[in-house]
């Protein structure tokens, strides 16, 4: 395929994908149709399907960008010689949640609320949910076993219980950022600091 | 008003609220509507619209019921003369919000998870929603207040921002619990012994 035709379909792909963000966004996962997804994003109907079966194809590629900046950032976290601290990895992981939130075209943490509700009672819904999150606790389930490894979390804990109290750290910050409103990462931070082992 | 009669009118609530727990686990917030509510309860629609005029009223009241035994519950942990951590206070909310999602009539913590959702969406739901979260909130701050009274958590850090992170662990916690499943009070609690100061 040339080059300019492959850039052609990832900027469709892309663009199909905005159009869903924002409809989940303002409507909710349950309401938004693949009609309204077409409409929003200004395609045809043909093209639209073209390149997602159904709008849970779609949430699945609008998770997939989030997480895929994520491993991007555990990669960079990892990548250090310095003793690693659970500490250090949330202090990063939440400035990144935040970065990813306010960047243009729909903040994407309410497409992961919706998308919690509506696993609840979808069992596709639920699978990529299950399948994005696991991959995301993995991250610190290896950030666990660093630390373990340079000795800053006790060796004889499991690190998978490590990694289930560290990922809890992101919803909890991502629903009080959108429900309560009074949270940053600097207040956020601070509260690590003062109840984390460092 | 005579004791049978507000008897009666407390378990007249009680079965409307319960039902509609039921159609929320089932049909998800967003498609449950009042009508849903007043067949599954069995009860005629004047009798329903006599204690609820709204879903969001009666979505208010399944949080109610909820968060009043976690009132409870901080009573008790407060109540000790020993000196209070952050993790302990932690342990028992942990194993109180399972106990509050076994017990019959259906899980309260996927209303929950509907709601944040819907509180996106609507503006009713997020004031009923800030409001018992700030409630719930406001507890861990007193836990804070309190630990750093006893030198088990600096007393230079905002106990608002210790808050914070306390917190967390809650949505934290439900949301593995619901969507991934691995989890348990044992397993997170080990978890939070290795990374909690104590």
């Amino acid at each position: 395929m040339p080059k300019v035709t492959e850039e052609h379909r990832l900027a469709r792909r892309a663009q199909i994908v905005a159009a869903a963000r924002r409809c989940v966004i303002e409507e909710g996962f349950h309401k938004t149709t693949m009609a309204d997804v077409i409409r929003e994003s200004g395609l045809s109907a043909g093209a639209v399907y073209g390149y997602f079966k159904s709008k849970e194809e779609i949430v699945g590629a609008i998770a997939e960008d989030a997480l895929s900046t994520i491993d991007e950032l555990f990669g960079t976290i990892l990548a250090t010689d310095d003793p690693l601290t659970p500490l250090a990895a949330l202090e990063a992981t939440i400035d990144h949640v935040v970065e990813i939130a306010q960047r243009p075209g729909g903040d994407v943490t309410r497409v992961a609320v919706q998308a919690w509700a509506e696993a609840l009672r979808d069992d596709s819904i639920r699978d990529i949910a299950r399948g994005k999150y696991c991959r995301l606790r993995d991250h610190f389930l290896e950030i666990a076993r660093r630390a373990q490894a340079d000795g800053t979390v006790d060796a004889g804990v499991d690190p998978e219980d490590v990694a289930q109290v560290m990922f809890s750290m992101i919803p909890g910050f991502v629903l009080q950022r959108l429900l309560i409103g009074d949270i940053t990462p600097a207040t956020y931070k601070a509260g690590l600091r003062a109840l984390l082992r460092s």
